[in-house]
C-alpha cells in the first residue's frame, strides 16, 4: 500500500480513541467474511477497530483484549471464528459487554455446523448473541442497534436503512412486473 | 427489453384479472428457481402472477398481499424463500388460501436444511404445503391439482401430463435397450 | 364395540358416497397421529373416509386405492407413513388428485428425518404436499383449504377457524397479564 | 389468583411505563422456558413486560407490537418460539430495536433444529441475536448487557453477576477436593 | 450408434434368457452411477439386464417388472434411485428376490441423506439390502456373493477378486516405500 | 437354565452341522435386538447359529470366525453392532459370503447415526448389505431371500410370508372400517 | 462426609505430588460422566487429580491450571465439557501436554453434536485428542496408553486389561452357547 | 524417481530402526491429507514411517502391523481413513499403543460425517484419539506431545512451535493494523 493511501486510512480512523465496536477474528483468513461488519459500521458512521485475536494461538492476547475492552470504551464486540470456534464464547467469559458471534464457514469447517454450534450453544450465564453463518454484516447491524438504544443519530440511520431496504425490494418488484405483470401492483 | 417484446408479454398475461395462482418469492435472486412454477402453470394454461414479496424487508407489502389474495380472486399461493424462510408461513397466517412453500437453497442457506425446516415445521392451525428443495415445478403442479379439483379442463391436462411423463420414461428405456438389451422389454 | 354404537357411527358417515377426502396410513399404529386429520375434517363437516393402505405390505391395494380415488369422487388424499415412507409418493404417482403427506415419527423412525425426507423430496413431476412431522391436523386443514377454493361454506368455516385461533391467543395473553402486566395491552 | 395477590403483582411492576425489555413468546406453552428471562431481568432490576404474541395466529398483534415497541420506550425485545419459529425474525423486520431470539425445543420441534435454524439463519439486513436452545436466561443477560452499555448501574450488576458465578464454581471445586484432592488447589 | 456396433452388443448379451441380475434405476440420469454394477457383473461373467423403471413416473411398469422378476429367472435385483427413492423398497414389496438398493446422490438430493434414508429405513417384513451412497459397484459384488452361495464358479471368482484387491494395495505400499521407507515392510 | 431344558435346545439345533446362517453381534447387550433375526429364521426353518464376536475386544476370534465361515458351510452372515460398528465391515473383508449388517442403536450410539454410517459406507470392493436401524428381523428375511435363490422350499415360505403380511393388513383395514367406514372397501 | 473417611481419602492420594493425570470438567454436573476416567486410572494405579475448571465461568483459573500443568508434573490432561465445550481446546492452547477431550451430552446439549464438534474440530496447530460422547473411561485408557509409552508397568497393565476384555467376551460367548449352540465354538 | 533422489530419501530416514511413529492410511489416495502428519513430525525431528494398510482390503497386513507395532519400537500410531473408516479402531483393538485417528473426507464420504463417527465413537475399552476432519497435521502434533511427555527435546520443540504460532498471529495483527488501525495494539 502506498504511503499516502495508508495515511489517508489513518485519518479516517483518527478518532479511534472513541472506538465503539471491536471487530475481531480468529484468523486473517476470516477477513473476507468479517470485513462486511466493518463496511456496514462505516455506513452507519460508527467508529470501530478491527484486528486478529486467536483464542487458540494467542490466548494471552485474547484475555487481555477482552479484559480491557470495556475500560477502553468499547460498547460491543463482534467476534468471528470457524471450526471449533471458541473466540466469541471466551471473549464473553471475560467481559460484560455484549458479544456478537459470527460463525464462519472456514476451510476446516464441516458445512459450518461446528462453527455455529461452538458459538451458539453457550452455557447459562455466558451468552453470545449469534448471527447466521458468515453473516458479519448482520453482526454489524446488531452492533448498530445496540448503540442505537442510547444514540438517536444511529437509531435514525437504522430507520433509514430499513426504509431503503424496503424501497429496493419494491423497485425490484416493479422491474419484475415488466416481464411478469401482476394484479396486486397494478 | 425492447418495447415491442414487453408489449407482447403483457398480451400473454392480458387476462390477469382472472389470475388464479400467485407466485411470490423473498428475493429476485430466487427467480431462477421460482420461474419453474411459472413455466409449468403456463403449460397448463393456468393464469398466474409473479412478483417479489419479502417477509423481512417488506413486511407491510406481505401483509397486504396475503390479506387481499382471496378477494383478488387468487385460489392458490406459491411462496418460495431461502435460509430462515418465513414468507410461506407468514402468508399462510394471513389467508385461508392453500399456500405451497418452496424451500430454496439460496447462497445463505446451509445445504437447504434451514429453508426446509423453516417452511415445513409450521405449528398446528397454520399449515404450509411444502415441496422438495428448489422444487418450484412441483409447487406449480400441486397448484394445478388443486385447481383441477374443481376444473375438469385442468384435471384432463394433468392426466395428459402424467401420461406424457410415463411415455418419456418408456422411450428412454427403449433407447437404453439398444446398448443394454433386457428380457423384460423384449 | 357394542352394536348400537357401531350403528351410530355408520349413520354419521352415512353420506359416505360423497366422501371428499381419503385419509390413509401405512399401519394402524399410525392411527393415534392420523386421526387428528379426521377430527379437524369433522369440525369442518367435510365428509372423509379413513383406512389402512400399506405401500409395502399391500402394494396392490395401494395401486387400486390410488387409481380409483378420483373416479370415486375423492378430491384430496391425505397419506401418512413413518420410516422409509413411500405411501404418499406412490399414491401421488397413481392419481392427479392433490396428495398431502404426513411424515410420522414412528417407532422405527430416526427422529423423523427418514419419514420427512422420504415424503418431501419427491422428484419433479410427482409432488407430495408435505406437512410437519406428525402434523395430521394441518394436513386436514390443507384439505379443507383445497376444498374451500371451490366451496364457499368451507371457506367461511376456515375464516371462522382463523378468527377463533386468534381469539384464543388473545385470551391467553389476557390471562397472562394478570400475573405479568404489560404496557402494550393496557 | 386472589385479587390481593394480583394487586401486589401490579404494584411490583407499577413503573411499567418505563419498561425496557419486552419478553414475548409464540405460545403460552413456551412460558416455562421463557420465564427464565423474566427471572434474570428481575435479578438485575430491569423493568420488563411479558406476553404472548403469535406470528402465525395473531399476525396483526405481532405487527402492532413490533411497530410500537420503540415508541413505547422498549430498548430490547426478547422473542422465543419453537418449530418453524418466525416470531423473532418477523419482529426484527418491523423494528430497529435489537431482537434476541430464543429457539425453543417445543413438542412439535425436531430436537430443536427447526427452531434454531428458523431464528438464526436470517437474511442480510434483518438480524436476530440468537441464543442457545431454550436459553431464555442468556437472552435476559444479553438484554442486560445491551442496557448496560448506557446504564452504569446495570453494568455494575453484571460485573457482580460474573464474580458470583466464578465464586460459585470455586466453591464447588473446593467441595470436590474433599473427596478428590488435587495439587493445584492445595 | 452404428448398426454393427449395436449387433456386437447384442451378441455379448445373447444369453439374456439366462439373465440372473436385473439392474434398474429410476432415471437414465442415474446411468453413470449404476453402470458400475454392470461393469463388475461383466467382470464376474454374471448375465444381467439393465433398464429404466421409475416408481413415480411408470408405476405400472414397476409393478410388472417386480412381479415377473422371479418367474423370468432373475435371482437378484439391483435398484438405484435418488431423492425420495422409492424404487428399491417398492420392488421389494412385490417380489421375494433379494433387492439391493443403491442410494444415488442425484441433482435433487440433499447430500444423499434423502436417498439413503428412503432406501435403508424399510419397515419390518420388507427389507432392502442397502449399500453406500453411489456404490453401484458394491451392489454388483453383493449380487455376485448371493449367486456365489450356490454357484462355485462365481464364488471362486470372488476369491480371486479379493486376492487381487489385496495385491493391489500391497503393490501400492511397495511403491510408497520408495519415497517413504518403513521398517515394517523391510 | 435347567439341564433338561438345555438338552431340548440342543436337540432343536442338532443339525447344526448344516447351519446356513451365522448371526453374530459385537456384545451380548445387542441380543435383545439381534434375536429377532433368530426368530424369523426359525419361522423359515433355516438352520442358524448365534454368538458374540467383538471386532474390538476379540479381533482374533473375529478373524477366525470370518475366515472359516465359508468352509464351515455358512451361506450368509448377519452381523450387528452399535456405535463405531466395525464388525460387519471387517467380517466382509475376510469372507466372500454375503454379509448383512444390522446397525444397532446401542447405549453409546448417537441416535444410531454412527452405527448406520459405520456399516453402510463401506468402500468399493468390500460391501455390507445394510438394513434399517435395529432391523435384525429384516436381516433374517434377506438371509432367507438369499437362501431362497437356490432353495425352493425357502422361496415358497417367503411367498407365504408375504401373503400373510398382506392378509394381516387387510384384516386391520377391515377392523378399522367398523369405526371408520370407507367407500373403498364397501 | 465423616472426618475419618475424608482422611482415608487423603491418604490414598497422598502421593499427589506425583500426580500424572489431571481430570478437569466444566461443571460438577459432569462428574457422573467424568469419574469413569478416575475409576479406570485407579485400576491402572496411575496417580491423578480431579477438579472443576470452567472455561466460561472461571477463565482465570483455567489459564492458570493449563499454564502450570506441565511444571506441576502432569503428563496428560483429560478435560470434559458439554454444549459449546471450550474447555479442552482452550487448555490445549495453553499447554504442550497432550489434552484428551471428552464431549459430554449435558442437559443443554443438542444430542451431543455441539459438544463433539466444539472439541473435535480444533484448528491446525492446537489439537485435542477427542474420544466418543461421554467416553471418559476411554479418555482414561488413552492417558494410560500415553504414560505406558515410557512406563513399562503401565504398559503391562494395559496388556492385561486387553486380555481380560477378550476373556470376558469369550465367557459371554460361552454362556450364550448354552441357549444358542454354534458350530464355531464346538 | 531417479535413483540418486531415492537414495537421498533413504539416507534421511536412515535411522528408521528407531522409528517412533507409524503413519498408516487406508488408501494411497489418502496421502495428500496424511503427509501433513509426516511433514510436522519431520519439523519436530521425530523419526516415523509411512505406509498403506487397508483394514478392508489387507486385513492380514493390518493385524500384523498392529500386533508388531509395540515390539518394533513404535510409540504412537497415526491412522487415517475415510467413509466407513475402520482402520484406526481395528488397529486400536490390536495394540496398547496410543492410536490417533484422522477422519478423511474422501470421495466416498458423506461430508466427512461417516469418517468422523466411525473413528470417534469407539466402544468402552478400545479408544481412538480422534482429531478434526482431515487434520493429519494435528495428529502429528499429538504424537509429538505424547513423545514429549518423556522426551525433553521434543517438549522444548513444542514450546517453540507454540511460540512461533503466537508470533505469526501477532505479525498478522500488525499487518492488518496498517489498513485497519486499532486502539488495542497502539
Amino acid at each position: 500500500m502506498a504511503k499516502t493511501e495508508k495515511s489517508k486510512k489513518k485519518i479516517i480512523n483518527k478518532k479511534a480513541h472513541q472506538t465503539h465496536v471491536g471487530i475481531i477474528m480468529g484468523s486473517d483468513s476470516d477477513l473476507p467474511v468479517m470485513q462486511d461488519a466493518a463496511t456496514i459500521l462505516n455506513e452507519f458512521a460508527i467508529p470501530f477497530e478491527l484486528t486478529v485475536v486467536s483464542a487458540h494461538r494467542t490466548p494471552k492476547r485474547m484475555v487481555e483484549y477482552a479484559s480491557q475492552a470495556a475500560s477502553r470504551g468499547l460498547k460491543v464486540i463482534i467476534a468471528g471464528a470457524g471450526g471449533a470456534a471458541h473466540l466469541p464464547g471466551m471473549i464473553a467469559s471475560l467481559t460484560i459487554l455484549p458479544v456478537i458471534g459470527v460463525p464462519i464457514k472456514s476451510s476446516n469447517s464441516i458445512d459450518g455446523w461446528d462453527s455455529i454450534l461452538s458459538i451458539l450453544q453457550m452455557p447459562n450465564g455466558v451468552p453470545v448473541a449469534t448471527v447466521a453463518l458468515n453473516a458479519a454484516k448482520n453482526a454489524g447491524i446488531i452492533a448498530a442497534e445496540i448503540i442505537g438504544t442510547s444514540d438517536k443519530t444511529v437509531a435514525d440511520k437504522l430507520i433509514n436503512y430499513k426504509t431503503d431496504m424496503e424501497k429496493s425490494v419494491l423497485e425490484k418488484a416493479k422491474n419484475l412486473s415488466a416481464k411478469w405483470p401482476n394484479n396486486f401492483d397494478e
